[in-house]
Parts: structure tokens; sequence; C-alpha cells
């Protein structure tokens, strides 16, 4: 049976059923919110500092504020008895809850909603199996830098990708070059190159992406960010996505066309890096932790 | 003091500070709902079968179910005590509440929320004052066709052309057409032709634009699907919006660029023409309540 969550909205814990928002809250109304999925191991939320800081950005982007006390709230909540040590920790930051109007009135209150969730982590055997993707056209907005809650565009597309048997969309622009996948980043990989979409608008900057960006030069790979093509498939040694649930995952077919090799050696080599570096995060933490707490004023 | 409106989620009907839904309802988390605006006028929702007809459109292409129940529902609501007889209907359903996944488990149950609130119906005086219009690249997805809660680009850009001082974003797409404006559909009149951008995935079908595509031949006015541009705005004699609230609204200006006139001739036709199809409406709808009474069980 399935543990349920405990859900913090704007700062009071309550089981799942009881948590309750405004119907009328710009979330809802418009999907005027941001959000960070954040993956929690043993009680620790990996790579915190990268998604507070992407946070951060989002919200400036949005026009929202930062809630005040956001961090040492979130710091608790993980630390409470009944929240689940292993899973994702959702984050969910709204304009606020007011009567429908698009322009909001000023000084509007954000609603803050986090709860950590069950989520199945791939094993090793499903990496080694790999993906099947299903290619479209990207038909959703062009701030994809922003983690906006307005993601109907990404749902449709994950569906469509679903019923078609694929485990993720993958989209492409107008130049049949690819942007990203519903929920990862992508990439090709051509001998010792990774191509990928560069940032900007067209794709969200992963977490794991820049952490793979970061490491690539070490392992003696070449990193590119001319994006991967629909008409080049065909060429490419490996491929595969990269996201803070996911992890890096091999992509074995798009659509029809298989990828040359599934898990290749590069696929591999990344793989085993970004291991290394969640173990660091999570050596690292304690220390990380108790800075956190000191800027936040000692709470 | 405004009178707080009484919302019905679900089939409850409560004050607004009482009105909830679940935290993780998906059109909180994803923005994955859909919605209608409707004019309420002396009780009656004005034109609600082409707004139901829509909705139906809407639920399909998103794949929701359409609620069972929801018409006697909203008709049984604006018969209510409290409920305001003079204002805008919002009424959104989203896919239904759950544990964050992109795939929903099957048969999940779509949430429902309606309300009348408090709308200002724009004088003939502000109407012969008209819209300062704010042109902005279309940065939203490509199924505006589809009346989606994910309103986050939408959003922004009404935020950035408000900061600017005008009344409404215009959006343009990548070969300077004019798709819509923000929350209303976009017109340029030439001589007796009125141009407005084609139907499709760029703009909303409008109930408005609709009803005034029905009505323009029968004043003598030509219809042209071809989209107005951005490098033509000096040409026009005339421009203006249309939608639910809106009505018909004269655009004085995009940016610094002044259009000739302002309410013109043409403008002046329509506006009329539209009253009186208001008027029709009114009228009709002690007949058309009838039938949908009994279309929908007798209840």
């Amino acid at each position: 049976m399935m543990l349920m969550p405990l859900i913090c909205v704007n700062g009071n814990v309550l089981p799942v059923r009881k948590a309750r928002i405004s119907a009328v809250d710009r979330g809802f109304l418009f999907g005027d919110a941001v959000y960070e999925v954040i993956k929690v191991h043993q009680g620790v939320p990996l790579f915190l500092d990268h998604h507070l800081r992407r946070l951060c950005n989002s919200l400036k982007e949005a026009g929202i504020p930062f809630p005040k006390g956001l961090v040492p709230a979130l710091l608790n909540y993980l630390q409470r008895p009944g929240v689940r040590r292993n899973g994702s920790l959702y984050l969910e930051i709204s304009r606020g809850a007011h009567l429908r109007r698009h322009i909001p009135p000023e000084r509007l209150k954000p609603t803050v909603v986090f709860f950590v969730q069950n989520h199945h982590f791939h094993t090793m055997r499903e990496r080694e199996k790999g993906y099947a993707l299903h290619a479209m056209r990207d038909i959703r907005w062009k701030r994809c830098d922003i983690k906006a809650a307005s993601l109907m565009g990404a749902i449709l597309c994950k569906l469509e990708a679903h019923a078609r048997g694929a485990q993720e969309v993958l989209f492409y622009d107008a130049r049949g070059r690819f942007t990203e996948a519903g929920s990862t980043n992508f990439y090709a990989v051509l001998g010792s190159t990774i191509h990928t979409h560069p940032l900007g608008g067209a794709i969200l900057k992963g977490v794991t992406r820049t952490l793979l960006k970061e490491t690539a030069k070490g392992l003696g790979l070449r990193w590119s960010e001319r994006a991967p093509r629909l008409k080049e498939i065909g060429t490419w040694d490996e491929a595969f996505v990269s996201g803070t649930l996911t992890g890096i995952m091999p992509v074995v077919a798009i659509d029809k066309k298989r990828i040359r090799r599934g898990m290749g050696p590069v696929t591999r080599r990344l793989m085993k890096a970004f291991e290394g570096m969640e173990t660091e995060a999570l050596a690292a933490w304690p220390n990380e932790r108790e800075i956190l707490v000191k800027a936040c004023g000692g709470k």
C-alpha cells in the first residue's frame, strides 16, 4: 500500500486528502505558477543549490516574489516524521489566489505547495533496455526556460507518446531540430562528441544537463550545442535523455528508427560520472545544509 | 463593497473564501484544464450554446470527459439567490486530482469549478476612446484553439502590455502576421473588408468572432481570412478586437502607430449589429433554457 504523502500548503502540513488550495488560485485558473522537482535520497534533496538557483530565475522571469521563509520551511519539512526519505520533492509557487483577472492586484501573496511523493527510480536493468521516444513537433510555448506550471502542451504530447507505446515524447522545431524531450533534455552522440540543443527559450536548463556539461570535458568528451536534427538520426552512435528523476537514460529508438547502439560507451561513462556526483552531493549535504540554515537566519 | 461570489466546486456551492480544491489538482499542477468565459446579463448566459459547443471541443481535444450533470448544475446555479445576475461566468474543468504524474491514471474524475464574478463591461464612452495595443511576438503554444488553463504565456505578455500603458497585448507570428490579442480576436478593416487571422492552432475560435462572421455578409461587408500584418498597420482604415467580455472594441493605436480612424463606420455597424444579436439571445433564452432542461432529462 502506498504511503500517502504529507503536503505543505502555505506552511501547513496536511495529509494529501486534506491539503487544499483556493479554487481561485492563479495556479489553477491560469497555470500562473512555477515549480521545481528535486530528487530526494536518504532524506537529502540532491543538488538543492542548483534547483533553488533555477527556481529564483523562474520566479524572476515570471515576476513572482520569492516566498519568505521558503528554504527553512523546506528543510524542516524534510526532517519531519512521516515525510518520505526517498522520492521526488515537488515544489510549486503560484502568483497567489484572487478572483479571475488576468492582471493581478498588487502585492498578492504567492501560494506555496510542496511535498515528497513516491517515485520509482529506474534500475540499471531498465536503463539497459532504454527508452523508445516518439518524435513530435514542438507545440509548447517559447519560454521553456521558465519552469512554469502551464504544461497542457507537454501533457497532450506525452499522452500521445504514451498511447503509441513510447516512454517519452521528443520535440523538434520547425527546422527539424530536436529541442528536448517531454521532461528531460536530449542528446545525440557522434564519436566522442555530445550534441544537444543550446540554452534559450526552447529548452529548460536541466540541472542534470548542467552537471553533465561540467563533467564532459574531464572525461575527454566534446560538448556541442549544435542541436541534433531529425534527418541525422541514422548517423548517431548513441542517444540519451537526462533529467532529475530520470537520471541518464539511453534512447534505443525514435519512432521506427533504431539508434545504432543502446547503452553505448559515452552514455555509460556519463552515467558512471553522474553517479559519482550524486554520491558527492550526498556526502556534502550536512555541511551544505548548515550553510543554508545559517544563511536563513539560524532557524 | 464587492459582493463575494458563490463558487460551485464539484457540485458544492460555497462562498469564495471557503471554495477549495485539492492541492494536487492537475489544473494546479499542470494547467491541465480547459475553461469558458460567458457573459451573464440579467441572469442569462449569453450565447451559451456556442460556449458549450466550444467547451465540448476543448474537452475532446484535451481528452477530458464531459462532466455528467454539468449543464443542469450550471442552470440551477444561475437561478440561485446570491448569485450575480450580471457579470462573467467562469467555468473550468480540469482532468482531476491525483499525485503528480504526467500520465494520469485511468478514469480520473474531472474537477468542475464555476462562478459568476463581477465584471465592468465597457461603456459606449470607453469604446469611443478605444484600446491602445502593445504588439509582441506570439510566444504561446500552438494549440490556442483549445481553451486551456495553461496561460502563463498570455499572462506574462499581458503584464508587459499593461506595464507599457496598453490595454491589451497583440500577438504576431514569425512572419509578422497578427494572430490575436491577449484575450480577444483581432481585425483590421480596409474599405468594407474585414481582415482577420484564419482559424487553426494560432487562435481561439471566438464566439463573438463566429457571430461577427455570420453577420458581416448581411451588412454588405467582406470577410477575409488573410491575416493582417505588422508592416501594413499604416494602410488600415480601422482596427478592432472582439471578445465575450470585451464585446467589440475599436483599436486606436498599436504601440506608437495610430490607426487612421478610431471608431470608424465598419466597427460602428458591427457593434450595432452585435448589440441586436445580444438582445435576440436574451429574448430567446427562456425557450432555449427549456430545450436544454428537457435535453438534460427534465431536471
